[in-house]
């Protein structure tokens, strides 16, 4: 893996709640991944007043942190020009954030560069945006200190606002170490929702919310739980109002102490969790949103991304759901010529057989195919045998910015049946919709003729020439030269498309002509 | 993966049941794995009188199925001097086998290679003897025309066999359709017996039985499957003489057509694996064994490692175990200069632990710890996140050829825990013994610690110097520099460790002197 494209970037996130350090490796231009994380609940914004100073005992903390990460960089060979000190509201907002900066610079050798509140916005927009399908919308970033909103059109940020609305901050404002009464919860959403009238182009931009930070993943989590979800992450999982309510409901009957062992609350999030599910309520309703798409990645990813991929500018993925599809098999070197060619191959019988009438044809569904016939051979990483298995292991484990869940779980699915098996969903079952069945059925039965059109991985069945005539498809294959082996495997699968389609199939050898 | 120092052999085994072609992909002295596989059943034994020559319905079959395979190895760009066609005793037994020979070459331009008896026996002894600790016993080949048996000692092939005792032709000659009677099982056992007669050398060859083969693999997942075991294929798994004969008893009452659809018996082999079954029992009978281990690996194996592991002579692996765990991290390009490390730390503190007479020491203990140790990072190959996780689902589902399931289970786990969580066997704990809870305690300890110490990936703490005294013990870091990041991180982690040892962990600097 250490080819010598490589290049690898340390991102230090000091939040109010936690200090966090991620190591970037990339391949620029052809993949990325977190390659080590650490991260410590500094709590650097407990006990600070407005306007006030951070507290003697937690700056020693940040400092003692700060050098332990700076001795880990060192210590991993990182080249100090590439790692990157940010600093967000507790650090930015203390009266005392001058000898904070200079001391971590002494002791740490560490130039923490703090964040403006719109650069702390702009990262949190970079990150959901590189994330997520976000094109018309608010993202909100919730951290220890403050909450950030920015209003996104067209994939650009419009507006962004930046509130004193942090876990840290409103559990000590509004809430003791008991049950919360309905009085205080009140009270911190009114205050909330008071905070953000200075935002009013809040409630006009759209539908959909994005949501990033700790808080927002232990709340999908928890969420998940309850509802008896499959988990593989939370990546692209839609937390609805309704959810929300009920999860702010049972945290609010617990004492403080017992928070922490709700299922999906992270133990150190535990005290501040519940003024984190009342907070980003009062966003909800004060934007009129329905839901909020939750993402793993965050500020540190933004600051990463800002610098992976410039000079674009804004620095984005041109099209999200294919970038990380294309991320993740290319960090597992799967060979791009034959995966390409599996999923062309399968999108031509697609579309001929929706031509034909033969189903009804459907873009969401045509491109799970595609990043499916991409990925069906991923698991080639782990073995060779059952590779197929590995495929879907693969696929559901690292995950796939863009997609949500369930669509995750049908592209491992077809990845998974691309060579065997009657295809199913299993403990996926509670992920999928209507019809979800069916989807897969047909995509498993074109992935499976395509794979084994293109066994001999040369691509020597150039394209096919499909047509249906009453109960009958006639797939003529286009080839350079003998299509025996082609013809030959795939007539060995011709059950399950007979199956999926309701139609007999006869392979045939067409003229190149 | 396509690296230059690759390279591609196709072995194509013309067995007596199924024609095989398998991939194998090596970079020589680093790794090798099989990267392509595909199978027909061709049956071409079916149907041959003793010296009678091939049935024409069969030789055509295999012709076109030989067509077909070289067909692939052209358009999968294999250059035809690295394509190894190898027939076994069908073929060298038929009348006509010069003119299938002659036949193969010009239809499908492949230079068959009809092995000799001592042949087909050598390359079993080489894929068992190269996927297993067996130095002194016997080795079983047991294909659809003819078994071979092997005498090993110190490793080396001593004495050999071959006799018509292969599953194809023990059925056709003892097996009907239904049901077996016991008269019809006695006389097929009575036959194999006065067939081994032969063979005085297999009574005298010590304890030790490795079977290979399909029937011998299928008969394996059955009883795994009987016996409620956890299954990650069938690599190491021993098989009893008491778990065979209820499988044999099982098979014997359904009809030929049934025993299909028995667990771990693969379709294609139902007809044949009564026969293979009470053949193997005369076996073990005849040489005294108790049981038979099997390897997954077969005759391809062995005409695979007979050029790979060339000019070695015989062919063999200095160490397979060891050579095996070194093939998995090397195909995931694990960093093994930090590999070696966390292994070569835990391994320091383990053995001064015994010195302290805080455990017994035990070297088969210390030698899992030692693979665990290697394979710690494995699943990076997957993802960052989880990679512990990941890990484990490496080694389970990859395999370690030498290690029983209930090996690469403790190894998996070490594995799994070298990061987080409480140390638990879950699914495999069917596979476990007494005291297999302390050894996964006691290893997911000292990695978890090793693990810390090697936190910044760096060597930077040297060693360490362990001290136990009454209640506590004392490690000390001998470390090139600050141990500040290294010691915080594994102080971290002492709970763990003082669970496991009954001891309080006290880590402090030491001295290099």
């Amino acid at each position: 893996m250490r080819a010598d494209a490589e290049r690898r970037t340390a991102v230090i996130d000091l939040g109010s709640n936690t200090f966090r350090l991620v190591v970037f490796t990339a391949e620029p231009g052809v993949w990325w991944r977190r390659t080590d994380e650490i991260y410590e609940p500094v709590r650097i914004g407990a006990g600070m007043a407005e306007g006030g100073p951070l507290k003697p005992k937690r700056m020693q903390r940040a400092l003692d942190t700060l050098e332990m990460y700076a001795h880990f960089c060192r210590a991993a060979g990182l080249d100090p020009a590439d790692v990157r000190p940010v600093a967000t509201s507790a650090i930015r907002e203390a009266s005392n954030r001058d000898e904070f900066v200079a001391r971590a610079r002494k002791l740490a050798g560490l130039k923490v560069r703090v964040l403006s509140r719109e650069e702390e916005a702009r990262y949190g927009y970079l990150a959901a945006v590189n994330s997520t399908t976000l094109d018309h919308g608010a993202v909100l970033d919730l951290g220890g200190g403050s909450l950030q909103l920015v209003r996104v059109d067209h994939r650009l940020a419009q507006e962004s606002g930046s509130w004193r609305l942090g876990t840290v901050r409103m559990t000590e404002a509004y809430l003791d170490d008991e049950p919360a009464t309905k009085k205080q919860l009140k009270a911190l959403r009114a205050h909330a929702r008071e905070a953000l009238a200075d935002a009013p182009w809040l409630a006009t931009s759209g539908d959909r919310l994005v949501g990033l930070g700790g808080t927002v993943r232990n709340l999908a989590a928890a969420a998940q739980h309850r509802a008896g979800l499959p988990s593989f992450g939370v990546q692209g999982f839609v937390l609805t109002r309704e959810a929300l309510g009920e999860l702010t409901s049972e945290l609010a009957a617990l004492p403080a102490r017992e928070r922490r062992a709700v299922p999906g609350v992270k133990p150190e999030r535990g005290d501040v969790i519940l003024a984190g599910a009342a907070t980003l309520e009062a966003v909800l309703e004060a934007g009129g949103f329905e839901t909020v798409e939750v993402t793993e990645e965050g500020l540190r990813e933004g600051v990463f991304f800002a610098e992976h991929l410039a000079p674009a500018d804004p620095p984005l993925f041109p099209a999200v759901r294919e970038a990380s599809v294309r991320n993740l098999a290319s960090q597992h070197q799967v060979d791009l010529i034959h995966a390409n060619h599996v999923a062309a191959l399968a999108l031509q019988m697609y579309d001929a057989l929706a031509a034909g009438g033969v189903h009804g044809g459907d873009t969401a569904e045509r491109e799970l195919l595609a990043a499916a016939g991409l990925l069906h051979d991923v698991g080639y990483a782990v073995d060779y045998d059952d590779h197929h298995r590995h495929s879907r292991y693969l696929i559901l484990n690292a995950g796939l910015p863009g997609w949500t869940p369930r669509e995750v779980a049908l592209i491992a699915q077809l990845a998974r049946y691309h060579r065997k098996g009657t295809p199913g969903f299993g403990e996926l079952a509670p992920l999928m919709e209507d019809g979800d069945d069916e989807r897969l059925a047909r995509g498993a039965a074109l992935l499976r003729i395509a794979e084994q059109l293109e066994r001999s991985r040369d691509q020597s069945v150039r394209e096919t020439r499909l047509t249906v005539q009453d109960g009958t498809v006639r797939l003529g294959l286009v080839a350079a030269g003998d299509v025996s082996v082609a013809r030959w495997a795939a007539e060995r699968h011709a059950e399950l498309f007979e199956a999926a389609f309701d139609r007999r199939l006869e392979i045939a050898a067409e003229d190149a002509g």
